[in-house]
């Protein structure tokens, strides 16, 4: 059966594979033969750890992690992990660095401070409304960790090269950048990633962290905070999020078995930004909000002459199959996210669809 | 197209309605005719608060909440709630009574003294390995509320009726009975569970608070871990669990609609259970291991003569399409989970079996 499908360039949740849509479909009543859905089998069954275990291990080869690393499942979001980071990993009496690059960076350490940890803002791009990634940051040499948000889904800046901490531990909320490109994990204490941009639907929050950031999880927590109780237990102390684990390990195995790897999905999200941005950049109509070196290869923002002239286009590209084009509601204008599942059709189809708008309001 | 599906008894995750299944299967890559899956639509989309209002409404529906009680959507399981209870309710000099009825209850208390809370153990079925709910507590007058675990799925035991705490606030994980039957809410302050057994998949837990409970919560507490942030936001602070809040709308249909209501669930599962315990007091080849007056209608645990038998049980079962036999592996032995999702029919196919394999083994 054929579905009516839109092109969804929501900002999360967000569009995920089809292949990876269809395969959930067409199983969703017998898993694997159980007789059963993925959603009544137990975690405790072969079945389900073979789902997590090739969750985690398509995790670590696509991400060249070695073996220091652990890949967790938690629930709660990339927000609960604001609080978590520091209750696991700053004592008191001690110190960490967080750049503030928008909203959620600014989230993160705001939760660090409710706990009345010590917390160091080594630099921000506040001054500039967010729309750029700060150069040349130096650290405070005490610090235990140095936090950063590599992609600003509400500014659409993203680090291009990740900032040296001259040996400080970097801890980073990758959600909305986790497996769209290549990078070098060694630098990372701890990276963690609500599912719901990238890498699966809402409901799980991947958490990798290295031998030595579990060393620093205190005993006296709460089972449920303490990362050791994720890292001892396969993240099976309790019932995890099974559909959403069982969703990410689908979208891994689409990006490693169909796509080829982070690689290859770089080069796709690098043409789809080309795409994108080399049309923003020809025209006066839409404007850019975020500084070109600066700019987010995974959420476009940009303006129109005027608002009315926005409502017009989120309206008009609704009712011709571009969904999701609102900006955040914090900021307004225009925003296109282009994660991994949005294809370069998607994007050329946007793109003509701008072109077309322009001519008959520019 | 007919899916082979086997009788399911685990204990949970666990069966769900098959109507419910096949419409998230049906409407998976178009849901309400967004275009997109229900796992991609945006959570602060009209879609979506349809969803999770008519969640909230038809659960106080349900359950005759007065305009006091809030539903709320969290992550991390009851296991989370075990730790956010008393750091929401639980002040400093103050102190709160447990009732100890097996390993979940234990648990709870425990998570309280990790964040040096003040517990008293006001009654517990551990002289007898948990094989009855303890009648005629006395509670302490000065308690903050009176925690319990309503249904216990290691034991099979389950509260018949709810203790007279004398006005102090009940508050109960209700993970493995809730929607099982009618009762009175007025009692409690606070009433947590899991999803994945009686209302939905994994991945969510459903809070029901009183506006009392909520003037409790400190302001101090990091967001994520503040029912205030919950209730305040309808669920909405952060992404929530879309998929099994969805989920769980289609269960409280069908429960609705479909059944027709609690009393009539209540109806049906005091069916179900009639027809498995009357066989299982009938022979002394099963030997139920909860004390008949405490009995779960949801979790029924039994022995067979020996180990050997039990192994040989559960193999030949599952061989016939019963799914999910197997004890908690902290008590071994024999359980069958019959939540409301399991089928008259089920039961009855169980008993079937039982009576054969007793015939060839006893």
């Amino acid at each position: 059966m054929k579905e009516k499908r839109i092109y969804n360039f929501n900002a999360g949740p967000a569009a995920l594979p089809l292949p990876v849509l269809e395969e959930i479909r067409d199983s969703f009543l017998n898993f694997a033969g159980s007789g059963m859905s993925i959603v009544e089998i137990s975690h405790r069954s072969k079945w389900f750890d073979d789902v997590i275990n090739d969750a985690a291990a398509r995790t670590k080869r696509l991400l060249n992690l070695d073996e220091r690393y652990h890949v967790l499942f938690i629930q709660g979001g990339a927000s609960l992990q604001f609080c978590m980071v520091p209750m696991n990993l700053l004592k008191d009496g001690e110190s960490a660095d967080y750049v503030n690059t928008g909203t959620w960076s600014a989230k993160a350490a705001k939760e660090a401070k409710i706990l009345g940890k010590s917390v160091k803002v080594a630099a921000s791009s506040e001054d500039k409304n967010f729309s750029y990634i700060p150069k040349n940051i130096s650290f405070s040499s005490d610090a235990v960790y140095v936090h950063i948000t590599s992609n600003n889904t509400i500014k659409g800046t993203q680090w291009a090269e990740f900032p040296d901490t001259k040996g400080i531990p970097l801890i980073s909320d990758m959600s909305s950048d986790i497996m769209s490109r290549r990078f070098d994990a060694k630098p990372f204490g701890l990276i963690y990633a609500g599912a719901q941009k990238n890498i699966g639907p809402a409901g799980v929050c991947m958490v990798i962290i290295r031998d030595d950031m579990l060393k620093r999880v205190p005993a006296t927590l709460p089972s449920m905070l303490k990362y050791t109780t994720f890292s001892e237990s396969n993240s099976l102390y309790n019932t995890p999020p099974c559909f959403s684990v069982y969703t990410i390990r689908l979208v891994l195995k689409w990006l490693e078995e169909t796509v080829g790897g982070l690689d290859k999905m770089e080069e796709i999200n690098r043409k789809k930004g080309a795409a994108i941005y080399s049309f923003i950049d020809s025209t006066e109509f839409y404007r850019g909000t975020a500084e070109p070196g600066s700019r987010s290869l995974m959420n476009v923002t940009f303006r129109l002459p005027d608002e009315e002239l926005e409502k017009k286009f989120i309206k008009e590209a609704a009712e011709n199959n571009l969904g999701g084009l609102k900006g955040h509601r914090s900021v307004g204008g225009c925003r296109a996210s282009v994660y991994n599942a949005t294809t370069l059709e998607g994007v050329e189809t946007l793109v003509d669809f701008m072109k077309t708008f322009e001519k008959k309001n520019g």
